[in-house]
């Protein structure tokens, strides 16, 4: 069966299917000029936007579309989950060249509707379309969460402890295996973390639920870009410690294997989407345990001065100056 | 200046001006994770979001960029405008090809905020990229309505008297002209119709808060196809009549000069963003006192029956059935 056979209302009715998993806060799903649902009056609204382009977010032949459709929600669910909020209701438009067909999309929707049940997220509609060239992904994503306890870019402090909710790099290390083609005995994980990326929801709500943080960020553009926007946000500088930068064994064997740049993978390239944030160094402890005592992950590894600038402490002991030059779509 | 020599960052600064006109709602606009807002705790939260393709939905060579920025946003604006409510907060995506430069993003961006402004929306932000081919942008809104008030497209009952709160054709006529190259001595507000649609967010809450309509739609895709959805979501079929169709002088005179199929024009193109509803025969005086009361339009074209389908009683007396198949992407 075609596209073409079942026309773009066929195709709606088609993966307008258990779109709903939270079935209470939803007044109308799919099917109407918008969508309707309700937000618990005393919390504030979270709303985010991402657009996955075909050969510039993407390549068709290295990702699977089940994975594409994952993805495509995770990188929403992230940025929600970067606020201290609780993802809830989202809206996905797609622009579909001729070139991809029934199957794949089957499989896209398939992905994004494991990943929205895996987090209790509605997919309540979108808009569908034709595109000339290239399959282009715009899903626009509702969260909620306590006004009092948002976590902004902005926050941060001198003397803040700054951490990360995970290991970094293994995104980078897999987007190299995908782009090089090379073979790695522990690749499969490496590629699980590139291609199929875990949004920190529980932990954005545990850091945020318990007010000691002052700012978060989810590592998309890198370790080095984000913690800029958290340095540029609140007017400060940060120092972080090369030797306590948190990777998978697998990464490190990978890099040794092939000679690669682990400094530059676990810093500049990103897509890890772990958390990012700081905290005043005498509530880390606590931060840190309630963490781990539901089974998440802390970090430190550095701290907000009031220097401009990201440092480097060096394995070695030497210092240096990090360049934050993070991805730039235009330039 | 040039879009790279500003760079992405330099770009989002650019735009991010002047953006929020209502500021007493917004917690956080551009520059974070997420956008953050309120939503008053009793009202229902409405979501929409439309991907508007260059070649696909519009020519950059038949619309000028503050003209698609304005429309842009007035067909999201629409959107809610149908369900009753009132829009609030956007988010915008855009990915933007080389082929596009800097004075016409700034245009873009000038006619979104044009049309923010003048319905009271905040641009919260979005997602800024790069485009391999074709201009692609997305627009999510959200909007609020009192629950118990919003219309839907399923509400319809037999014997509702359709209406209409604007006239239909002109936008076709508009696209007409500007695929043509004709030249009409009245084209300006029939090019005006089609290139910078006024949404009917007036006449929607009008409508929506009196609580006397049963159905409501926005005449995007036609006002048969769009009549064709209220049918099918409310079981019932639809009886309309030709000469009681709205439509401006300027639309006739066109369709005289070139020979046009004015009924084509006026029930199968769309664009006219005027909303398109049904209410008991009783309650039709007091709604169309209520909007003329406020300047606006109301206009009977025909009752919903229980007979399925849609048919035409035409000007010469005969009744035929009404092809309602819309615009479909895939097909």
């Amino acid at each position: 069966m075609k596209l073409q056979d079942i026309g773009e209302f066929g195709f709606i009715e088609r993966i307008g299917r258990d779109c709903v998993v939270r079935a209470g806060d939803v007044i109308k799903g799919i099917g109407d000029d918008c969508c309707v649902f309700k937000i618990s009056g005393d919390l504030a609204v979270l709303l985010t936007t991402d657009m996955l382009v075909e050969n510039v977010h993407f390549l068709l032949n290295s990702i699977t579309p089940y994975e594409l459709g994952r993805k495509s929600l995770a990188v929403n669910i992230s940025d929600i989950a970067a606020m201290g909020g609780k993802p809830k209701e989202a809206v996905i438009s797609i622009a579909i060249p001729d070139t991809v067909d029934l199957p794949f999309l089957d499989a896209l929707y398939e992905g994004m509707k494991s990943m929205a049940k895996e987090f209790d997220v509605n997919l309540l509609g979108g808009d569908t379309t034709w595109s000339p060239e290239h399959l282009i992904i715009n899903i626009a994503l509702v969260g909620e969460a306590p006004q009092n306890e948002i976590l902004f870019r902005s926050g941060a402090r001198v003397g803040d402890v700054i951490f990360l909710t995970g290991p970094v790099g293994s995104s980078a290390a897999g987007l190299d295996i995908t782009l090089t083609g090379r073979s790695f005995a522990g690749q499969e994980k490496l590629l699980k973390a590139h291609r199929d990326p875990v949004p920190h929801v529980k932990e954005g709500r545990i850091i945020a639920g318990m007010g000691m943080a002052n700012s978060l960020i989810d590592v998309s553009d890198g370790v080095a870009a984000d913690l800029d926007h958290i340095c540029a946000d609140s007017g400060l500088g940060a120092v972080i410690e090369e030797a306590y930068l948190p990777t998978t064994p697998g990464f490190r064997a990978y890099c040794k294997q092939y000679n690669q740049d682990s400094r530059h993978l676990s810093l500049h390239v990103g897509e890890d989407y772990v958390l990012l944030g700081t905290a005043p160094p005498g509530l880390t402890d606590k931060l840190e345990q309630a963490l781990r005592s539901e089974g998440c992950e802390f970090y430190p590894i550095g701290s907000m001065v009031s220097e401009p600038g990201l440092r480097l402490k060096c394995s070695d002991g030497s210092t240096e100056p990090i360049e934050t030059r993070g991805w730039d779509h235009f330039k």
